[in-house]
């Protein structure tokens, strides 16, 4: 089976490829060839008994080459991210709507539709503090990012009705602990809260410590992309959108798993309002009530100290490294 | 007032064009201007007291001029419909999508965000026969043209949040009597097996007697364009999409009001079942609970004996003579 990654530059598309590298397969079938596509060419995955291209280029002038002929998977997770979306609303139109008609217009045109596995968002949902939505709730976005991803959604699940391909659209909660760099998605802090003090690093809160926020981590959302990449989409009917079980916590709970596992690090996160941010994500639905991805059998997540420690075992090493601190 | 109707060509553009050049004011501010824009140039208008431009030209390359610069209100009714948008997908995409970004790129550029009014439709849901939808259901289309209504919705209400517009898209009902000639909707037929009749025609039926369907009369349609867009839509919020009172009534209900205006008449509808034109619109719900529309001052549906009346009295003798029918 060959497969495609777009956006596999970025954190949870190099997660994809690792995964892949290391298991050979996707569900029960080997893995024979991986593109690899984003703006710039993505970092080479090591240690993969396939080969591997990586390409760089615009999604909205989508290559052939990014997804060869005989592609049976692509993951679209290309995206330009909720600040940035709602700072300049051209480039978010582009990215994340045109960038969505490239890919199935190049779809389209394989011997064989492929599965496309897409990343919608939490962002496509309102709702705000004290949410807990049903699976058949309306998607009524806060922002042009979501708005997109909602209408990214229904162009898919159209495209998929027509036969042109086999869309599954996850709806990601807020990604935390996300390695790396602070980057320019208002959820951003989430991340940054638990992230920076366990790189010895002060940081900014701009919601109170009672903000509650939907989040997964990254092993669970990599886990969900490669089952809605390997599920038997039959299940799925005319509906391809799926809310996967994240976990509803607070800023509090997630300072506490912090103090948890490194006592006093919560002393380097000051209180720092941002009206800003705090309005793009106060918008964000609190919680969801994901009885169908549970059916689908999307895994349960994992506790919130968990997610901490994964972060040490599986990020911190490099995170330290890339960002060139000493410790 | 400066008011620009896209696609004032069509049946309800030229509706919305009479009831302003007839009443001079949209709610209580005078009409000083109009543009028709359509594909080719629309008719002119008789009986106005204010100037009128009929331009033609491409939604998607749409001219200043046909959104001038002082216009305080905008009709976007140009569309592909359903059956044309299922059979040609990149035209559909092309007009009901990139069609809407040209609108509101326009109005961005505008001194004053200008009021505008999108015809959604009614195509933009599934739940079929017996669904009684309420305000908040999720939109699940079965079809291209409803996806693509939906999508425009989202990304017009992602506008009025920004700034740039302020709409209100109307999901439209399934429009009874339609005049003129069978267009490419796959609805027509719902207009076909009152109209032909009452022109002395015969017409097929493609769906059993007893199937239901939403609809609203052109009269109807026509006050609810108007008053949405003269309404007070601070009470909208962030939610800028309504569901107008419209009828759910069964093709056999149609068929009697007939016999009743015309008894004999319903004689010349011959029952022609097409899978292609069912499946279409046996996606469709088929009944709504508009309670929003209601309290925001939508006004009632007539009953169905009014509606095959006002067509007589409204649009036969037109009809006749456009479809040069001798009697």
């Amino acid at each position: 089976m060959k497969i495609s990654i777009l956006g596999g530059g970025g954190f949870l598309g190099q997660r994809i490829a690792n995964r892949l590298a290391r298991e050979g397969r996707l569900g029960n079938v080997a893995v024979t060839g991986l593109v690899l596509f984003d703006i710039v060419p993505p970092r080479p995955i090591d240690g993969a008994a396939f080969p591997i291209s990586c390409l760089g280029g615009d999604l909205v002038d989508l290559p052939a080459s990014a997804i060869p002929d005989d592609t049976a998977t692509v993951f679209h997770l290309a995206a330009v991210v909720s600040a940035q979306a709602e700072a300049d609303f051209e480039l978010g139109r582009r990215v994340n709507l045109a960038g969505t008609d490239a890919v199935i217009d190049r779809c389209r045109r394989l011997a064989q539709p492929p599965r496309v596995v897409f990343t919608s968002s939490v962002a496509s949902f309102s709702g705000g503090q004290g949410a807990r939505l049903t699976d058949n709730a309306r998607q009524l976005p806060a922002n042009s990012y979501g708005t997109q991803k909602a209408a990214a959604e229904l162009i898919l699940a159209d495209a998929t009705r027509r036969g042109f391909l086999d869309a599954v659209s996850l709806r990601l909660p807020t990604v935390v602990i996300r390695p790396g760099r602070p980057n320019q998605a208002a959820s951003g802090f989430f991340s940054a809260i638990l992230r920076e003090p366990l790189l010895g690093l002060t940081t900014n809160l701009p919601v109170p410590d009672d903000f509650e926020v939907w989040i997964c981590s990254p092993r669970r959302a990599t886990d969900w992309l490669l089952h809605a990449a390997a599920m038997d989409t039959a299940a799925l009917g005319a509906d391809r959108s799926i809310t996967p079980p994240g976990l509803s916590v607070t800023v509090a709970d997630m300072l506490a798993a912090l103090e948890a596992v490194r006592p006093g690090a919560s002393a380097l996160v000051g209180r720092v309002p941002d009206a800003a941010v705090a309005q793009i994500v106060g918008g964000w639905p609190s919680g969801f009530v994901p009885s169908r991805a549970r059916a689908l059998g999307f895994s349960a997540h994992e506790k919130l100290a968990e997610l901490v420690q994964a972060f040490i075992d599986d990020d911190l090493v490099a995170t330290l490294a890339d960002r060139a601190i000493i410790r």
